[in-house]
């Protein structure tokens, strides 16, 4: 029997907590004009409206579609706002989500609401998929940040979309690595509470003897590794990422600017070389590994050092959004911050089963050609994460908040 | 000595004239939401916003720049809304005006206002620029039209511009041939009143004799085109018409829709027989014509016989913005409702000059590959075109509201 | 009635003619291996084996598939060496002539001869066809050459195709300037012997005052250009031209080397200031007449001064195929050597009629987009061009031998 | 210390050995024309031509180009023949190699003769890396069939490689599974003998039981997968596939053509229903097995079993070049016939080391986007595979021989 996402909480604090989410998406945008909410500035991005809508689709759809005499808010937004969900539809041409000037802004706010005004009432019919739709929201509300830090980026004018937090200069604590016996260790979900599917089964994994590093790399040592050539010398690479390298003429990080800047959701900020380097691809995580004759963790070692601390870190603050530099803890920096590019491609756990129904094709079909990353970011959502989370990217994807913990043959 | 954009305006009416035409702009955006008016629907369109702003631009550095004191309104703006004057520094790149979420609509509106408040004080500085940024501005007026147009129609909602107007059934004038004698007829511009530098120098061309037809191409006759299989047979089609046919899977013309609709600025729309077809390309134009066995018009003999015609014609009307059945007039519709095709590759004139100045770079850098439109649309501003006004598109251009009109060897 | 393709040949000149120029094909691959003959390097050129196929087709599909009792060579050529004929069949795909490694260049070299000895007898069958067939004979001779010089150049060995000739320094005559009065000229092929359909019909063209330059623009005065900035300075150059610049990063002319060489069909050579610049595009001519402050000629200037001007020149000759320096004629070079980009787009003359029957699909289906070239060149067969003669090619290419004329309005 | 590539033979049977695999190189192009060793399909195939190029500069440029006063049979050789190796210079661009029609087969054939007479003297400078280069060689002696069959189908001529032999119907054994009770298995080489780096170390893996197909999935299997419109159902298809599949319009394996045939290396062949299904990509055959509610094993599973199995298959055999149906048996067809495609990732074993020296960019750097699959193929030479043999294509490739073996958790 294929596994379903499972649900722990009361009736009273789904409300409380399906209320608390959904208004976080509707904080998200705030700050934004309704042309804002309306852009997309890649086929990998979408518009913050549409991240609003389309996440209100998916109760409306999943849900609210089973209630008898449910009326939808309209019809025709069911092809406008599905994603990839083929079983639901055909879906609306992806690259041109940026063209759906209408609906505005404002009517998708209205959609929103009567959503949630039905929702209210339905939270009871199936609170495992009510809890799969707000862990849905909050991957979306951090790809909204991602998303429009990227259309953010892309205009001259290089506006922010927070105010900016005073300058601290901080140091990097000094680098240490911690040790794992290796043996056999569990991985993934097994415990109650809510997980994805690509979490589960709990399993066991074999672990050599293995060392990982107590902190992020920092932007300090990310500029060694450029002055040192790091993006000239092919040994540092992968086949792929050189070819990249030659194709698009990059020699730094994604948001990096001239002379010691940065473009970051505050704006233009000066680099500060003790923060961790975020927005690099797993080419040029791997690159920096090779140079600095380390290598990424996989995501079982990840995971099993992970375990042994304690779960907290610099998750989604509307005020800062940024990553910090890491305390002195040992390790630091697990979880939050900037997600941390393993050496795994994104396979299938041995006993995988997709979730049932239109939800299957939430996460199985993308299990080929991407790589994990684990620990969440500054735009993840408090408590979205787990010590079990598997994210998931293609190795060239830049505009996430995605940084670099090393790891060592023990 | 290079001919320079002429005016014949007084002090007064050049007011006046530069209120309307700017108010013009400013009612076209008016049903407009600010989410419509930011958004690219493909490289060679424009943002309705960047539009208003690019126009503004124009006489902000070409007129106000030299005024002492004058203030910019913002500088920035001079790199953003440049369009493809390399004189005058580095343009944005095109294909990413749609990314400009930052101005908003509202802060261009404050730019138009801040400009057009410094332009009433400096009309006399020099009015032929003056003249030259208005007749600009009415250019953008119709690609404005034109562009949203292409935007509405990428929405699966297909939001309609403007109200519609009653379905009047129309009956298209019986098709007759116009004969001209041929011999030696003068083109282009010479008299006073403002001409684009692509008009002149007026020169003799010799014609020979040859028969104009009387009306545009019907909607009702170009689908006979296609009933008779006029998309499937490649002896009507230019080379690479055919290979765009192929690789763009293309059998009818651009917002035509199933079931006898078509797509229009009053929103979905039963096509009528009776009205000019649009938004055809060259070649489809050609390959029409070859299958009626004839020919498109040179655009000297189209002017030729557009001399001899009262100027009137449909133009734009924000009430209507679609183009109409003909009435008796022989020759009819040589002015308005759509753009005609000829058969003249867009090349200079003998003895052609640019403009002096910035405004060099207005039409001559694009006289390769393209093709000549004559007599303006029903988004052509009424008082914009003239007997010797050309339009040029390349080939395969299908989102302007062009046309078709016959003509013969005598 | 439409034009037809007109010999003046008795049988017997008739048949010696076709044996000269069919041995011309097979003496132009003498040099070169299976594998020389097989290789295509761009979608625009051809395998020299498939020139020798495809004009072999020409005869056996147009004239001895009629005849009663022919057997074709292998029935699956037909296919295959069908150039652009959508009248006569599918042609394979054009970009992938070079894949046809099956029939080798004996078995081609067979079919050849199978359709030699078969035509022999059928060359009075239709006489004005077999004209035809030897004229598209010649321009592929032409296409072959220009074809395996672009081959040989992307090999880094940078083989020869002929022996090098000495080398001789010349000195080019002073550039001087031809008057003509202009008025009424006639233009285009009238007389007997044969044209192609594009020639006609002769008419009547007017003309102002203009001058043309005595001899070609040399690769010393290109150097000028060039070091003047040239290719840096977007004023001189038409837009497309100038975004072909950007996106290909060229900065000189197709063949040419660094430290003072370029690439010859006698293989890598010292550039003489002295020769006419070649493998120039028609952006790269009108940028260097816009630089130098004058025009290119339009094709009815170059034609009315040609036809004042003895018609030779320096033809196709095996032991050289280069262009030479000018003698002192005035005007010099205006046959053989390179061809002259015009400023004249491709369009059909009044009154055009395409050839009748297969052959319709010759000349006429690719009167869009391009531009007219005159003159011939040093890869041009002896007798094979006109004073009427039209040569064209999209704007941007440069594998030609294609060079610059100047002129000027009088 | 990282392992180096190991050799057990002494200096006789190396010879014989290296005279064995070079020798075989060349029978492979015995039947092929110059015009067929020089042509390329496609970017990811290459010539056959470039292949023995290939080869032999890996022995001259590891080997003899460190022996005092060799002589390179020509050095610009050095730039032309290098693959990927950017620790050793610059190499030609790949999607070229078919354009180097020089140097001409007969002087490649020179080139292998010149160094392997050289080589026969240097046998004992590194009978490490001799051994690496014959293993190299042998791996694009699979390369240059799978290539060559590519670059025929191409051809509408369709030719065949070698001889057909006569039809044989059999039927395919009824599909059974083997059961393997999980538990910790050694993976990957550890022994004598030669074996790549990427399967090193030696390591355990521990694995759930599970269940393996006794054959591999034959034709008439997979046609009734796509009898049930296997084609166009999303649900079983991962969403790369997918989208493939909407892109190139795919809707049966590489080589099968209608009416029940295909194309193989022996010309066009009816297609036999127990015969191993051939040429599918990783998304074909992972949608298969979704379709027959099975999964594909890990490379775990199927090394785990492949070690309880004789090594004994259908190789590399030059009147055949074809898998065949399987035998009685269980499992049958572990090694040979077709490449079995896994669900498993290339990614570094745990401890992986490259090679030392150039040789390090033999496999280690092509670690991502890949997809392992095992077994051998019946273009494998026989003797250069192992049961820890980890090949690894994208997972679009279908060039290759590459199938599909089923498996299930227990």
């Amino acid at each position: 029997m294929p596994p379903s996402y499972s649900a722990v909480q009361t009736e009273d604090t789904t409300l409380a907590r399906y209320r608390t989410v959904r208004s976080l998406s509707e904080a998200l945008v705030r700050g934004l004009s309704a042309e804002d909410q309306c852009v997309q500035s890649m086929p990998d991005a979408s518009p913050a409206k549409w991240h609003l809508a389309h996440t209100t689709w998916f109760f409306e759809r999943m849900i609210l579609a089973k209630r008898p005499g449910y009326k939808p808010f309209d019809p025709r937004f069911d092809r406008l706002f599905n994603s990839y969900y083929l079983g639901l539809g055909t879906p609306f041409s992806r690259p041109e989500r940026g063209l759906l000037t209408r609906p505005g802004a404002d009517e998708v706010m209205a959609y929103r609401h009567h959503v949630d005004a039905a929702m209210e009432a339905a939270l009871a019919d199936d609170p495992a998929l009510v809890e799969l739709g707000l862990n849905h929201e909050q991957q979306h509300q951090e790809l909204l940040l991602t998303d429009i830090k990227h259309a953010f980026s892309r205009n001259p004018l290089l506006p922010a979309y927070c105010a900016a937090e005073p300058t601290v200069v901080a140091e990097a604590p000094k680098l240490r690595y911690v040790e794992h016996p290796g043996g056999v260790v569990e991985i993934g979900h097994g415990g109650a509470g809510f997980a994805f599917d690509n979490e589960k089964p709990r399993h066991q994994v074999l672990l050599r003897p293995f060392k990982l590093a107590s902190r992020l790399v920092t932007n300090g040592e990310y500029q060694s590794f450029i002055d040192h050539g790091g993006y000239h010398k092919a040994e540092y690479w992968l086949s792929d990422g050189w070819a990249m390298l030659q194709r698009e003429e990059m020699w730094m990080p994604h948001y990096w600017l001239e002379d010691g800047m940065h473009f970051t959701l505050q704006g233009v900020r000066p680099r500060d070389p003790a923060e961790p380097v975020t927005h690099v691809s797993f080419f040029e995580a791997a690159a920096y590994a090779a140079w600095a004759r380390k290598r990424l963790p996989t995501e079982f070692e990840w995971e099993a050092v992970a375990q042994t601390v304690p779960f907290k870190g610099r998750f989604l603050d509307l005020h800062a959004l940024h990553p910090r530099a890491a305390d002195d803890a040992v390790p630091a920096q697990m979880f939050g911050d900037v997600w941390q590019w393993t050496r795994s491609s994104y396979d299938p756990y041995p006993g995988f089963k997709t979730f049932e129904g239109p939800a299957s094709e939430y996460n199985g079909k993308f299990m080929v050609g991407q790589v994990v990353l684990r620990g969440g970011s500054c735009a993840t959502p408090e408590g979205h994460t787990r010590v079990s989370y598997r994210n998931f990217f293609p190795p060239a994807a830049r505009w996430q908040f995605s940084g670099i913990r090393l790891a060592e043959d023990l």
